[in-house]
């Protein structure tokens, strides 16, 4: 079968390689109907991330089940199927407390960018649709597997609520994501920041209110207008710089709690601006499992269209050009077809 | 009136000062019933904190109306009545959001230590009690407030929710408040963490199922072992070091929230506990007046005993012996009586 692989910064190559086989009676292989780049993929293909040898890459995808182990009981062979960027065997002690991403007996992925794949814990982790979804609705199932339900815990964890405004902060995928969520949990106002007309006309469509194209120390004065100079009751930060943090937490009104998710790379957590105003900080990776039959539904009722943070779509043996898409601001999100 | 003055590290003295008066119509004069000493307190005592000129020391009270100003509604002279160490509206949009100890017009005092104490914002800040109660309840409304409504604020901000274990994080008077509420908000399990006989005593009285008598990572490991080596699912972090703060960060499982109170003095916010593990950080100076009327009426109604962290009684002119068994632990905590 043929798989992505990162062989070093700018270097990402298809290639053949063995088919992946059921190890442990829990996997299932599945066929993928499409997969995508990552945001958190730039960070190796950027060089700011160590790529030490040759290595399979990606981790979001939606297919068809190919094969299962013996221990498999909740999806067989043929149906449509949509896991998280990490298995979990959705059992622990840790699923149960709705930790999905920190499963005792989580695993990654041997590349997702790819005609095959193994999925360790398979009960766990893969949700099958109804039926095989329409073709326009892939997109949105795909959006599912990481970018989604990224957004979707970042508004979790910044615990956004019914009226209350809510401030997504600066540009990035699980950002627009953040909006879709915020939106949808009932969040009366919006705010996105964004500098870019493409994202914000996706931040729009996904419900945002108000567009802040100001940076830094402005952007944070424009929220503060837009909330009667008291800061926003919640701040989904999806950027993970030491800037970013810094200013979404200052963005908060004192008492509010502020979601991060990414992969963050802070040297230093601004406290200054948390104990005394009473602004607390949560997230981390998205247990996917948690919110993906919730989300499903969603999707599948038509509720939601996570899917419209692709704009770029390539067969896979294009994917090299979808990573320089992305790494060159020439598209947000783009989507692989094997 | 008389008055205790912070003059330098170790030098508390009671002294004659100007009797306070209403300044503004929405202040009342309250001349004390009783008044304590805090652990926070001690940071200007023990020179932590500056001292750059003799101050009026206290901010914990209950009492009995002297005056009100033309403004004040709720509270007439003759009623015996509970503050917050901050004075609050209760009307602004902070208050409204429940984070009174930020609203937009608090304030502290100019001592409480003493026999009277001007409160401004009296209608947001002091609660009357239904009549004059016995001597014997004075501890638990006293203890309301700031160390009890601290304890609360801990555990709420932890998310301690019921059935769940929940951890106290080492010795602290705000620590056995925090015991209490995590075992009134439904804690299944409280491990409580001391060295000292007194405070594992009071913690077993206030709900400790567990008492770790173990330090540093030593307290950890047994945290583990008795949370099946996952962690506990809220810690209340009470001491503030860079320590604590780190240990309470580590004991947590994945996915679980800390929260934070007292006056912490950390250098640098230990996130490799945090992101990867999906554990939060929530607290701040307590928001008194949002608990205040859940809390008396628990302790009116005898469910709740907040005061038996009191463990020195003293004539408010021996108030520096009060600070000096408490810096020298030979007291948990000093209640004072003018």
């Amino acid at each position: 079968m043929r798989g992505t692989v990162i062989h070093a910064p700018w270097d990402i190559r298809l290639e053949d390689l063995p088919d992946p086989t059921i190890t442990e009676p829990t996997d299932a292989v599945v066929r993928t109907v499409a997969t995508c780049v990552c945001g958190s993929d730039l960070w190796r293909y950027r060089g700011i991330a160590d790529v030490p040898k040759p290595t399979p890459i990606g981790h979001e995808y939606v297919g068809v089940v190919e094969a299962v182990g013996d221990g498999v009981t909740t999806v067989k062979p043929g149906q449509f199927v949509v896991g998280g960027f990490l298995t979990s065997d959705n059992t622990c002690a840790l699923c149960k407390a709705g930790a999905q991403a920190n499963c005792q007996n989580g695993t990654g992925y041997d590349g997702c960018q790819a005609e095959l794949i193994r999925v360790q814990n398979a009960d766990g982790t893969l949700i099958a649709t109804p039926e095989r979804p329409e073709e326009a609705m892939i997109p949105s199932i795909l959006a599912l597997s990481d970018v989604m339900c990224t957004g979707w815990h970042v508004a979790v964890s910044a615990d956004v609520q019914r009226g209350a405004p809510s401030l997504w902060w600066a540009t990035g995928r699980s950002g627009l994501s953040g909006v879709l969520a915020a939106s949808q949990l009932g969040a009366e106002r919006v705010i996105a920041m964004s500098r870019h007309e493409d994202r914000q006309r996706i931040a729009r469509d996904f419900g945002a209110t108000n567009i802040v194209a100001e940076r830094g120390d402005e952007g944070v004065e424009r929220v503060k207008e837009l909330t009667d100079g008291l800061g926003a009751d919640a701040v989904l930060e999806c950027v993970g710089t030491q800037d970013s943090v810094a200013q979404a937490l200052s963005s908060a009104r004192p008492g509010a709690m502020v979601g991060w998710v990414g992969v963050p790379h802070v040297s230093d957590l601004p406290q200054e601006h948390m104990f005394w105003k009473n602004v607390g900080l949560r997230g981390g990776p998205a247990p996917v499992r948690a919110y993906l039959p919730d989300l499903l539904d969603r999707v599948w009722n038509g509720h939601i269209e996570p899917g419209k943070v692709f704009d770029l779509a390539l067969p896979l043996d294009q994917v090299a050009e979808g990573y320089a898409a992305m790494d060159e601001r020439r598209a947000i999100k783009t989507f692989l077809r094997p």
